[in-house]
């Protein structure tokens, strides 16, 4: 195993019905509230109406910021933190899915700052310090309730980028199964996508893996696609939800640990697109991941043979690069059968296009290793 | 999986070569620190030396703390917090393995109390306030690097009871794998067992098991069982060490998550075993664990015959107790293999103290529910 350092100093709760605790733990950490939230579906549901109830139960003013994007922008996360300063917030409480979770973690940084925003993105500044943040997850996906991450699009510029620090890690995160009852198909398959994604990027980075780390990383990939169909067949499959929402959590800092430098490579391509074609982040890792494997298995299939046998079941004696292919071909039906594109066309990319975003891409401190040869060859195989 | 809260806010330094960490993550807590070490091995290798010169190259004033005992006694934490009171302490540095680090905990929060110190452990008081803990661990066992428990023997009384407290969890854990080259085969093995026990309480613990956990523990025993004999045949091998440390760590927090109310039944009949007979716990639990899978076997196999197919490959189309026997009867000679004891005789229990430990057992908080007779039973199975 490679040196590590793991700092996860949130209060995680976990289980059907600890969405109660909420006001509680927020009136620890604060009495004046920014109550951060998405579209429409957490106020549709009536949980955004239960979270401010729980808050104004324990004596916590309120403001609210609905609306965050899918992709969440800068220009609302400079607006929630303009709030923060107006009403003297003293604690933002995110309620929704990775977007709402980054777009909080960005407000909660911006609220305490008065220089570019953006800065945070690009790395000019590092985030030093930040409003506490709860989180109320309500979609398994992007493992932000249990990291110091956030990826934020700025509109203006185009450009879809991340950032990190440890005052921005969640100082609660609430972890309720039962809230992701009312997630719909699409976005329960792109959310599992995305949670193998983590686990798989982690995998598929290290030359010489942790032997102990890599089983354990099949485990729960398997895990995530059995529990998968299990929750698509029933939404209200409480085990399932669970599952999605644990291995989800595990993937960001537990099982990434002792690889050595992680690469995010089918991320670094995907922000690119999702931010030139607003699709759904686990839409779009659908297309790339399995054209990432493809890539990496060309210039050496080991790790996606290993992938292969041991997620998918491929067996038989055949040379590895065929094992290989025939892993990512099992992924790729996978992610079909969950309701996914696996074709750029299915995204909307068109092929004139590819050379602009490479190069993009290979402008990206997430891509520039990858540069545009790659991330080129990489198009090719998501065509 | 079952509601839990999960709350791990160490900072986890891993990795060869991180103890020359110790100075700088130590100035970040305090200016005067308490050196912790147990009987010689510390500063037999030189490892103690080289933490009081990194402490004072940060500019610490360092007192020192030596002669911990392998099963901690409360009489040294007491003189230990009176030297912390003396010399107005402001940080604890622990040298050594679960022991040193169990008495480093103690020593911390009753340097910040007044009252009875046995009170922690009887659940009389509960630990509210605790100075900052630095954690260098030298040997692979008891999680204590990474989780909120203490255990400590009070030699008046002959009791051996934990106690727990968030206050107490180590702000910073040096977890050096090579640190970890020179235990004794033993000691490693006995460090192995208590690794597994901790992961097969947990696991034998539930009527239902969340299947995610299951097969992420079983993939962990099977790993510690690979990498014991790896170690013991290369003391110095990196891999072996670093996983032995990093499935310790796992154990206590992450891989118990989701599996309802935890029972330490096997850690409770040790704990009166080791108390008594002051052998060193590894080694009391396999001598326990066994008896206590034979005991829970007989009463419902389905979970130890999971174990037996899963971490030993017992196979064949058998009634589950039988297969359940089998897994025992292999785990049993494993530890045999690596120079364990096995029977009660080894440790010098005598059939007559049988009901005066028995008694004993189920008069602790965490063996009241197990209870007289079945305590007996699996001293039986121990025989």
């Amino acid at each position: 195993m490679k040196n590590f350092e793991l700092f996860l100093p949130t209060r995680y709760q976990f289980g059907a019905g600890v969405v109660q605790k909420v006001g509680a733990e927020a009136g620890k950490l604060g009495r004046r509230a920014l109550l951060v939230s998405g579209k429409s579906s957490a106020s549709r549901s009536g949980l955004l109406a239960t979270v401010e109830t729980l808050l104004k139960a324990e004596g916590l003013f309120v403001c609210s910021l609905g609306g965050v994007d899918p992709n969440p922008r800068l220009s609302t996360c400079v607006a929630g933190a303009r709030l923060c300063k107006e009403h003297a917030i003293d604690v933002v409480v995110a309620v929704g899915g990775g977007s709402v979770l980054d777009a909080s973690k960005t407000i909660a940084a911006l609220a305490l700052d008065g220089g570019e925003p953006w800065d945070f993105f690009t790395g000019a500044r590092p985030i030093t310090r930040a409003l506490p943040l709860v989180g109320v997850l309500t979609v398994a996906a992007t493992g932000s309730e249990y990291g110091p991450y956030a990826v934020i699009t700025n509109e203006k510029t185009g450009e879809k980028l991340g950032t990190f620090g440890e005052a921005i890690i969640p100082r609660v995160s609430i972890v309720d199964p039962s809230l992701t009852f009312t997630v719909p198909a699409r976005h329960t398959a792109f959310g599992a996508i995305d949670i193998i994604s983590h686990h798989l990027e982690a995998y598929l980075a290290c030359e010489e893996a942790p032997l102990i780390q890599d089983e354990l990383t099949e485990v729960v990939i398997r895990s995530v696609i059995a529990h998968t169909g299990r929750a698509l067949a029933d939404p209200e499959d409480l085990e399932a939800r669970s599952c999605l929402l644990w291995a989800n959590t595990l993937a960001c800092g537990v099982f990434m640990a002792g690889r050595g430098a992680m690469r995010f490579d089918a991320h670094a391509v995907e922000h690119e697109l999702s931010a030139a074609y607003d699709v759904p982040h686990g839409a779009g890792l659908a297309v790339i991941l399995p054209a990432l494997m493809r890539w990496r298995a060309e210039k050496d299939p080991a790790r996606v043979e290993r992938f292969a046998r041991q997620v998918f079941g491929v067996s038989g004696n055949r040379p590895a690069r065929e094992t290989a292919l025939a892993g990512i071909q099992a992924f790729r039906d996978w992610c079909r059968s969950v309701g996914a594109p696996v074709t750029l066309a299915e995204l909307g990319v068109p092929r004139e296009a590819w050379s602009r975003h490479a190069e993009n891409v290979a402008g990206t401190p997430d891509g520039k290793d990858l540069g545009v040869a790659a991330v080129m060859e990489i198009l090719s195989y998501a065509a």
